[in-house]
């Protein structure tokens, strides 16, 4: 458990680099020296409602013939780690600096940024599986293109890739470059739906063990979900702004046909907040049931305890009265109990009436009644 | 009660699913492979002032017909599973593909969507047992017409049912669409109120319970109806803000009268969340109550432990040294208060001042008043 | 105890009922069968600055000529259960169907509902005494008439009904129906003073009691006092909103002069909030330091259990030792110490050396200190 | 400490008595019989760029001639509890009745009112020691006068009065009402700060005893300043509200030029707020650690006691077992191990391996390891 | 610990002294009196994008040739104590009264004052190492001039320098004072990042600790962690705010293209605020697990007590009867079983008979099982 949290944790502290240093211009961290990566595979997509192009290329180049011939045209980068191959894009698409720099550090909010040439919107697709890291999409929306970034390669487009190939789609019926971005940003944002779902198969078990056999694992496994959702909930609320300000702000590159759409996948968001905000409650409603539970149990094992101690403490002490060695001979006043007749037996009577009152002063306390325990049984069930 | 529970939360996973794949168009989703279900039953209500003809009808042809001959007809359709009858239902009253998408999707929360060929308007009708698992209803309302989707069949439109079939009923003579959408609304919001009664008197009983006898069943109870409250809320809080949108934003297709009347709703939206709130705080407070109850036992068990331990155990220790066997016969050291005349009476007197300081201790302690146990017990009658 | 809160449970349950039935239509609500309560006690004060008429009526028409006469009449209601009566107001006075449904329905919370024929306040003014129960007041104000409606009989509106009476008050003077609305508004909401400063008094004796001497009681008490507290709370909040709206809205029903006046009002439901919020964070801070000192005293007797458990049951075992009965005589390895000369003695040194020891563990870990039980002392006088 | 509280509770429950009765005119509370007070003191500085004449008066009709005379007035009057200087004073600065009834009745929050003939404002200075209560401030801002009313005599103003002495002082250079009200709001608001001063050094000190020596005088301290923090956030809140309306509402007796330095009020304001709720999280954080710290200290405690308890019980036990007084000639089977030769090293033995065995189980279980304690210890120093 | 702690309180409470008394002219803190510290450092940047000057001076009239023929000049100040030098500066480019006074008074909150003559800004800079104390850094901006105040020496401003050096560098090509502004406050919000790498570090650390060896030091180390993050979290705050002003504001000192720039630090301050809330939310969870994990292992450590104690002490109870001395001689009522042949085997088949029933107990309770053990023990590997 602790690996992981910890590869959490790091992952999160990554989120600073958002400049070299302090106190260095912006353009800065595009320089060759700094970004030394491999080159990225880029992937263009150039198609209009009869006919399309799809292949990947090496050069930036290649893209401008492309582009002169197609109305509109995705290209898709996996991988920003290369300083030549960014500058290269930025020249051929016109993007500000400052955009730039955005998509090379990959710790963005979800935003939008209106550039006059092109429109930025970063959202952040999630894995569907327990750490729930998120790795950042930047799409550029300008005339005629879309220009995709993604940190590595990830199989949220793949339903939109294959669309484009199908002649009859409607994605290809709807060639416009702002229709294609709600395609782009809906996948991405649909794509945290399986993600919660999985948390909320585990909190489904949870609830079972929580009810049926509360071990301390519970907690332990409540407070990996809280943490969880904490990274999933601040990975999730900027979207809902960014989507927001996309449907809101009177951009002509949006047109009203796509804020329609956009409207929708501001409901998904919205109920994306509200699924994490049910499911953190939900979670620490159940860390508190089992608190609960710890401290009555307890409470029962301190009854038992008191019960058992406190019958037999005096008991012992009894008992040790008569084990003395006073000489029965030396006076008649050296305990002559142990020469009567009748005095074992007087002696276990007093015994059996020591515990009897013992006995009796619990019960009326009520802390004999099997109550609690009936209940406690009784949830176990 | 996990069984209850896990049946809840299984639910409430299923709101995902709001698109088949991440990445898939919103049409897809009312391909017939994927909405395979029996057909559901449709019900016309053709109606003016002065006539009314209510019929259930199989095919979506016999619709035409009787929208030609009356001013308003609604069209209530129960079961959304059936892909085909979606798709005429969408074209004969032209509704937006997304809008039907999110029909099909029965997991919206409440909301207005304006489209342009009719008004969208999301509600969720609430079962009243405990469980309180929502339904969602949806609602389009456009020129002439009024066309409802319920999930399953639901008692809540039957008294509007019984009026629209009344002549001189107030439904009848305000005869128009935007009027009769209130008019369910106004049901499906209603319906809210038996479930928090119902709600409310388990909180009566609890509070007995808290007071006079509280048992780990009683916190189990209120996590419970803390649980199904946070549904409630989640339910409840959309209808405010979808009731006012409908009361702000200047839509011709609402008239200024039925506005007056959609104030009324939002009222009571506006009470049944004060309403949650409050539950849920009095759930809170009572919760608090009852782990304090809990300490306050424990911490008298523990005193009553402590008193007699402290107590018996240095008595224990005394009687246990003249239990030792040194022989007094070897040294006149060894244990010569065994022979003494009144050896055993003074062993009992330290024995008996052992005990009496103690108890004195105790008392100066302010261990020994009765002071909260009386209280205690006072709280209990 | 338990008794007290029942009631306010229930009486909050009824909430509920605004509507008869869901579905129902709201006219519904004003039929002679749902409502056949006694007649109402209906008061007419009939006024201007230089004459006045003020008469109990027995029946509704009897207002018309005074209203004729007199350019003001205000017409106070007590009693709101008899549909004839209202349907009879209704119509004199040309009053909402929805606001005399709301008239009716004895839950609203405080509210402004502007219609054409009259300005619609909902008030509710409070018992003075511990369960704090508030009933509802309908505040009709219109064009010559101002129109109210208790629950039941109070005696908030005597020292306007008195003021009425002298032909020199200020009441006389400003002779508009505004203004008479305001004087009963702030009559209203001035009785939550009293209220409050009764709770506050119960704080006062509570944090003595806290510091002094703390028992269950007064966490039992705490949980009243927030029960209350969250009740008076849910009723003050709406008039804010609701006063505020009257100051705000551009109504011409309530002239300038009037508004400077209401603005005072709005202070004081400011000051109603603020004194209700600051109680519930003293009620939260005092619970928090009973449950510190209950959890502080567990400790020191743990301490004391523990110091003097872990001191005697080493030496029990020391002295058991010596009190087994191997034969001395069979062999020298058998306990030969039991003839030794100085054989008691020495075991006597055994048991002081174990005890001294002990002690100084605890004396070193600071558990001897009676620092804490100082504090203690020192905290109780 | 209850004193001091209960005084503070006293006070803070006279809030309410805003009006004399429920439903009384508002006029009603300058009736005499009502505030027969002493009469107030009463201080005049009439003042120009270069004259100043600073006097106290015992009529209010001695202002009159000063104020034709100077361009501009500061009446400054301690005590409001006689009616009849209020109604002389009302009348001669043409002040609202609502005003004036708000100047009497002491326990208004900061706020600012927009009469006709005047500004009014109020704000509260506050005492610089424990309990800090405050006072009301009512400040009028007129047409060439300012006049103040303080509940009692405070030196707050002190250092305008001299100033006001002092020829060349910016304060007689900018002869402004607007610009001494400034000045005077500023005085008073900058009065929390050693208020603040002082509730810093004691959490000063509270840190270093949390840390070093933490006794249960710790929470009963932090209880004590958490209430003087929610005293003096709530008497602070209103201020920055009202000093923000003086900023932002275009008042024509509010000049530009003193709006600029307004700002800097409100900057203060924000610093206080900011100011008083992070002492109040310190508060909270050092609460928890104390609980914390006492749990752990409980743990540490009950592992002293179960370490003990749980290796000489069974000890006893096993030298109770040959403490049995069976008669060894009796039978052969009767504890023949008393007769043995090495029957008593054997029993030393086998209690030397139970001693062990439970050793060996707590420090498997990690009980022995000190490094709670080390930890502690360092915590201490 | 405590040290520290005490210095970041300390200086906490400094934030007060932001006028000298109460009630003094603003202009009266830049007296030669209050503030007769040493004469700062001051350092001159003139540059325009083909020449630069950088150069120490030693009098404020240095500045005057400089600025008359550069364009744009910086002109950096360190240390803020001298009266004279800030009245100098203050009149040399015409600064208002109450920003010199802000300027002094070190304890600002990061925000925006328009002055006429310039513009105000305040940004606080925060060393890097645990106590995380800030510097206020005053920026003015005005025509052809940036002027800046730092409390003590800092590089964050180096990277500045150095590039101002070099004459092809960006900051040299866009040769206008706000937009070295920009680079300035950019500068100083990026210094957050490592502040809070440094707290990630150490919670990265802390969260391996408390999974795998959870002492009391981690609750202490949080306790730390969140008073750092609370002092963070408090400066921080106000800078999005002061820069949202920057953004949103019409000031025309302020061009377009940096507004695009600085809706980049604008993005900064947010992700800083939404790292400093994640890290108190991890803070407030570690917590939580880490009394949770206290609890557990409280509950087990009483498990076993109870165990070992409700076997034992009746055992013991049971080896104490026939401990005892009654005469077997005297009666044959008198502990005959001690002289019964089989009677030892018989005492022992007891005990055992006792024991196991005891056991049974536990077991049937689910006391023995030792899967709580297992869970624990697998949470630490």
């Amino acid at each position: 458990m602790s690996k992981r949290n910890r590869s959490r944790l790091s992952r999160r502290l990554r989120l600073r680099s958002s400049k070299s240093r302090p106190g260095a211009a912006p353009e800065a961290s595009l320089h060759p020296s700094e970004l030394a990566g491999p080159r990225p595979a880029i992937e263009v997509f150039a198609f209009s409602p009869t006919d399309v192009v799809s292949q990947s290329i090496q050069s930036v180049k290649e893209i401008e013939p492309l582009r002169a011939k197609f109305s509109l045209i995705w290209v898709n980068v996996v991988g920003v780690g290369n300083a030549e191959v960014m500058r290269e894009l930025g020249q051929a698409f016109g993007l500000h600096p400052l955009a730039l720099e955005d998509v090379v550090h990959v710790h963005q909010r979800a935003k939008v940024d209106a550039y006059e040439s092109s429109l930025y919107i970063v959202v952040r697709e999630v894995e569907q599986v327990a750490p729930f890291e998120t790795d950042q999409v930047s799409i550029f929306l300008g005339d005629g293109f879309v220009l995709t970034f993604q940190e590595r390669p990830r199989d949220n487009f793949d339903a939109i890739r294959s669309q484009l190939k199908q002649p009859g789609s409607f994605l290809r019926q709807n060639c416009h470059a702002d229709y294609l971005v709600y395609r782009l940003i809906d996948a991405v944002v649909d794509g945290y739906f399986p993600a919660l779902e999985n948390i909320g198969d585990r909190l489904d078990e949870l609830d079972d063990q929580v009810s049926n056999h509360p071990t301390s694992a519970v907690f332990s496994t409540v407070h990996q979900l809280r943490g969880d959702l904490l990274l999933l909930r601040r990975a999730i609320w900027p979207h809902r702004e960014a989507v927001n300000q996309l449907i809101r702000d009177p951009d002509p590159r949006i047109s009203d046909h796509t804020r329609t759409y956009l409207r929708d996948v501001y409901d998904h968001t919205t109920q994306l907040i509200d699924l994490v905000e049910t499911y953190r409650e939900i979670c620490t409603d159940m860390r508190d049931f089992y608190m609960s539970t710890v401290s009555n149990r307890m409470n029962e094992i301190m009854k038992v305890l008191t019960i058992i101690a406190t019958i037999f403490i005096p008991l012992s002490f009894v008992v040790g009265i008569w084990g003395m060695n006073f000489n029965t001979e030396a006076s008649p006043w050296n305990m002559p109990e142990l020469n009567w007749y009748f005095g074992y037996p007087m002696a276990l009577a007093v015994m059996a009436a020591v515990a009897g009152g013992m006995l009796l002063f619990f019960y009326r306390r009520g802390w004999l009644s099997r109550q609690d325990d009936e209940t406690t049984s009784k949830d176990r069930e």
